[in-house]
């Protein structure tokens, strides 16, 4: 049977999510716990794969069971041999061919940015990091421009594995809470290091560095060097793929009321 | 001169606040971080003893000075030293007399709770948690109980070391967004394990294990032994003194608008 799982986790202990050779990856946590519970071998795979120190609230994967169980006791009997920073937030039972990765619609991200003189201590490793203040307008002013489908080789990765560099990018919103921002990113898929490189040009322009207007130009020139440096991961978090409305999959874990 | 520094850290890595022969505590962190700023050892004087595991969103400290600094420097400077779960948040000149402790009028803390059949990932080590759903009414009605001067030796440690048991509880604020209940205790001062004691006992009614009136029984019988169990120290936070307004001691740090 085809299990569907949600799953929640901290990043900054793991080598992304990837399973690697030598371990130490969320995916390898999770297979391992996988294992322990269906006391066979499980091989998952994800919808969104998620880079050294990224966070997950909702990543979704899929896998062919071994074993006859409840649902209850996939969340439960995984989360007992899982380390304290990833949890199995649900499980659903999509039906036959469902594919965590080729049937997602979108995928959401959202970045969490700190503006204060002093960095993080107590939300460290959960939050980027400015010391200089933003300008919200200038930053929304710049994010409109990205929007809609286009050429984002500017904000990809020299290691990008993707097809194709084209992109939709249906959504950016940035509100703020006190001394923290919140940047949410809505797209039919992104490209390796996309969030972090479309932060590190946001962030230029919200600090008076470059004008709104030079987001065209990034956006034109489908080059990396173009773009503003790979913004940190820290305050990176995967909000999970979305998919069609009838197969009811769970889009929201508690961990999303934590974050401002 | 002497110096009052504001302290934010997160607590999970540490043997609480203070310093101890074998070191590993955040008092240790601290002061080895002034000694190296200062190129001499400083020893400070806090507002508020953490244990293990709990958290500070604005501990003050004093110390004498055996240089002199600008304010930003004692902040920035000190921040170089520290490792990256503890940050000086501001700094200030309170004048000769000032005593971190003693001039204290109460002190706040807060609790933060998730409510959820899963246990918590993204926020573990930051946040207690409960499976069972809690009734906020009822909590609150045994909340109100334990507002005033009362002796409070039924939600004292054993090892508490306060000369007297009794204290004036000023307010208990139970809120909840989504998932996460946070509640705020404001107080002249707190017993040895007092906030982890009044949880454990506003959990016992929130789940129906115990009725509100039960509080009143349990304050009465002036014995540990009345209460229920220590809750966990994952979700507890010291908030911070409060002093006399004159004096201008900032009363919030950044990481105040992180949490839910």
């Amino acid at each position: 049977m085809r299990v569907a799982l949600g799953v929640s986790y901290r990043g900054g202990a793991y080598k992304g999510w990837q399973s690697q050779p030598g371990g130490g990856t969320v995916q390898d946590a999770l297979e391992a716990a996988l294992a322990q519970f269906a006391a066979q071998p499980v091989r998952t795979i994800c919808a969104g794969r998620t880079d050294t120190g990224v966070h997950g609230l909702n990543q979704v994967v899929h896998f062919d069971s071994p074993v006859d169980r409840e649902k209850f006791s996939w969340v439960r009997g995984t989360n007992r041999y899982l380390p304290p920073d990833i949890a199995v937030q649900w499980c659903a039972f999509p039906g036959e061919g469902f594919h965590a990765r080729n049937w997602a619609r979108g995928r959401r991200y959202c970045y969490l940015l700190l503006e204060s003189n002093v960095r993080p201590a107590i939300e460290h490793g959960a939050v980027g990091w400015t010391f200089r203040p933003l300008d919200g307008d200038a930053m929304r002013d710049a994010a409109a421009r990205l929007i809609g489908e286009h050429d984002f080789s500017s904000f990809r990765s020299a290691e990008c594995q993707a097809a194709s560099p084209i992109k939709q990018l249906r959504k950016i919103e940035i509100h703020r809470r006190g001394a923290y921002w919140r940047f949410e990113f809505d797209a039919s898929a992104f490209l390796h290091h996309m969030v972090r490189n479309l932060m590190g040009c946001l962030i230029a322009v919200g600090t008076g560095n470059r004008p709104p207007a030079w987001i065209d130009e990034v956006l034109a020139a489908r080059s990396r060097d173009a773009a503003a440096p790979t913004f940190a991961p820290d305050g990176l978090y995967f909000v999970g793929p979305y998919y069609d409305a009838p197969l009811g999959l769970p889009e929201r874990t508690a961990a999303m009321d934590w974050l401002p």
